[in-house]
């Protein structure tokens, strides 16, 4: 019998945890066929200083049942890069390890880099006939992975964007005075998570009034048209943007105010063009300007869960348990939206080196003709991924986080 | 048979409109006594403009209760400060519009300023043998207001705070690698709010390891110490901070960026005290910074509102109407905590004369010693205010916010 293994990677989200949740939950199913599950700390960074614990003798069912509700990564995470050349010492030094804890079936929870990861590992293991399997379980905020209809963790992110952006909106309208109130929202190079801001809309005409995603260049003196095109049948203009909306040479709008770094996988480090065009718009225009990061609230609020995305993050845990008893490795689970009426989905695997290194941003029908808004099937596509609230164990008025002790 | 007329005035909270549903509902019960139920539309600003509207034509029965979790100003808000001199037209103005109106009931829902407004208004009516009865119904998140123990608004923000902190600390730990994350807390004068990020604390030793109130002079140089000696034992930190922390010369820290940034413009860049520390610590000690400001969802957040506040300030409401039929005037409503055990309170009429233009601050023996942490008797006094989780009614996965057609 072998033992189970499972390690979180990347930016955590409010569901990341759901995955694990469902992971360990079909991994004690299916006792007769696993024995131990283990999780790695910090991910494989962690894995290869040897940090790991047994998952059933650090939870209690009761813990076990909070880390449905709770955000962030309960085993740590990494941003660590394997090498390219699959003949590097790490590899065999891994496997090692895996064999040393007789691990069969390998589990990692992540996004792009992660599955980067997991197609590097189950490379090694074909080439090297090893037989650990290993299975890939989708998470991002930002709904930026190929080949599949969404990813676990942008429902509630975007349930958190959309009442965020709709109480915002609320609360810059209580004054007459004419007002402008920008709304930065994460995403790189995929505006998806901006998009869900036209959720927040209750008529038409409501705010969010314009939304700019970084599908789309954006211009400094459009952006004045704009809002002055707004203001004539509106006093307060709440306006959404994503953090990686960037000029037509490719210049982030965030790069203006002269700082920019760079992350360890070579990403620009980004932040400020909310406060880069709240400063812009209050030189230009006489009107009152705030401007808002939503920051990282996003992607780990408790209350904004959306009960859709949660029960589905833990589906894609337990199947990607399954598909590994079932013989299959390589592969990333992948959701597959019904067909009409209703919603619903079902799990599949793809090959997860179709996935990794690819980037699938907002379509561009999906982004009205001037870059300004979002239409009718971007509404139809997100809107079910947003529903439902969990049920919350509660501790001291406050929800009841899962933590290692 | 008089009417009655409900303002609301200064900034929003996310209950604010639970006390403008206790007013409606208790003259709703009192039919017999009280005939039209009107809102002046922006407050007393737009009261002089004729801008009002009756209530009950107003909200459909599903809209009245969406009230209750609707966050923001339903009437909308103002910031209009009546002159001091009595004898300015205004006055007679005001009451002349009153008259006509049949107005006999006032009700002015707000914090310092508009309990300013109350106390004028009441005492114009006085001097001039005008009948109508003005009362005022507190509400802040700052919590600032004396003669009552606390104010409605604070409970959802301080819920907010705290389930914010610890969700950020959450998140802010998933990496090895020594990081500072710093959150700027609404708070100019008063340090109430972020005194609660304290209530995030799990376990002795949790985030937020440092808490700071402009109760107490803050030094760059104690903070970088404190940060020093708080990386002994813990790798991740997190920092609560009041916007309004300031030195001992009374110079803000939010007030030092305006040397620090200049935009492509040459504008200047102004920053909050959050951002300010984050670009400090950068500078001086080899970690990874982050600073996220909580900004306006602090006071307009549906989905952490406290339902201890929401009720309670559906009874200041209430409690209100009650208290001008029964033939008060130019008083507020106050709220006086039971005697032990268990918590509840009761609602008590203080003099408004007594509470505008006042501050109450946090105590100083509830700040610890080093002024960097929050004693024992805050969290016993702030527990209980943020408890219970709303029955949120819902609509398309989101709140079903109330509002004006």
């Amino acid at each position: 019998m072998k033992n189970l293994i499972v390690g979180q990677s990347g930016g955590p989200t409010a569901v990341i945890n759901s995955s694990l949740f469902g992971v360990i939950k079909e991994g004690m199913n299916q006792k007769e066929r696993i024995d131990h599950i283990y999780g790695m700390i910090n991910g494989i960074e962690g894995f290869l200083k040897d940090r790991y614990i047994d998952l059933e003798e650090e939870l209690t069912s009761e813990q076990l049942q909070c880390l449905r509700t709770t955000p962030g990564a309960f085993l740590g995470s990494c941003r660590y890069k394997l090498p390219e050349d699959l003949s590097d010492p790490v590899y065999p030094k891994l496997f090692k390890k895996f064999n040393a804890l007789n691990i069969g079936y390998f589990f990692y929870i992540g996004g792009n880099d992660s599955m980067d990861t997991v197609s590097k590992l189950s490379r090694y293991a074909a080439s090297h006939r090893e037989s650990v399997r290993i299975i890939g379980i989708p998470k991002t905020i930002d709904n930026d992975l190929v080949m599949t209809d969404h990813t676990p963790g942008f429902g509630s992110a975007a349930k958190y964007v959309a009442s965020s952006v709709a109480e915002i909106g609320i609360d810059a309208s209580v004054y007459e005075a004419k007002s402008v109130t920008i709304i930065e929202i994460m995403g790189r190079h995929a505006g998806w998570l901006t998009a869900a801001s036209v959720l927040a809309r209750k008529f038409k005409g409501d705010n969010p009034v314009l939304i700019y995603l970084p599908e789309v260049p954006f211009e400094m003196d459009h952006f004045l048209h704009d809002l002055e095109e707004a203001f004539k049948t509106k006093n307060n203009l709440v306006v959404c943007v994503s953090e990686g909306i960037h000029d037509k040479d490719g210049t982030f709008i965030c790069e203006y105010s002269g700082e920019a770094g760079v992350d360890t996988f070579g990403h620009k480090m980004l932040t400020g063009c909310g406060k880069y065009l709240e400063n812009y718009v209050k030189n230009h225009l006489k009107v009152k300007v705030r401007s808002v990061e939503l920051n990282v609230n996003q992607r780990c609020s408790t209350f904004t869960q959306s009960l859709t995305d949660a029960r589905e993050a833990s589906i894609a845990g337990s199947s990607a348990v399954t598909a590994a008893l079932d013989g299959n490795t390589g592969k990333m689970v992948s959701f597959v939206r019904d067909k009409e009426p209703g919603y619903d989905i079902s799990c599949e695997l793809v090959d997860v080196n179709e996935v990794c290194n690819k980037e699938k941003t907002v379509p561009l029908e999906w982004i009205t003709k001037d870059g300004t808004d979002i239409a009718d099937d971007f509404i139809t596509y997100a809107r079910p991924l947003i529903q439902g609230n969990p049920a919350i164990p509660m501790k001291n008025g406050l929800p009841n986080y899962a933590y290692r002790k």
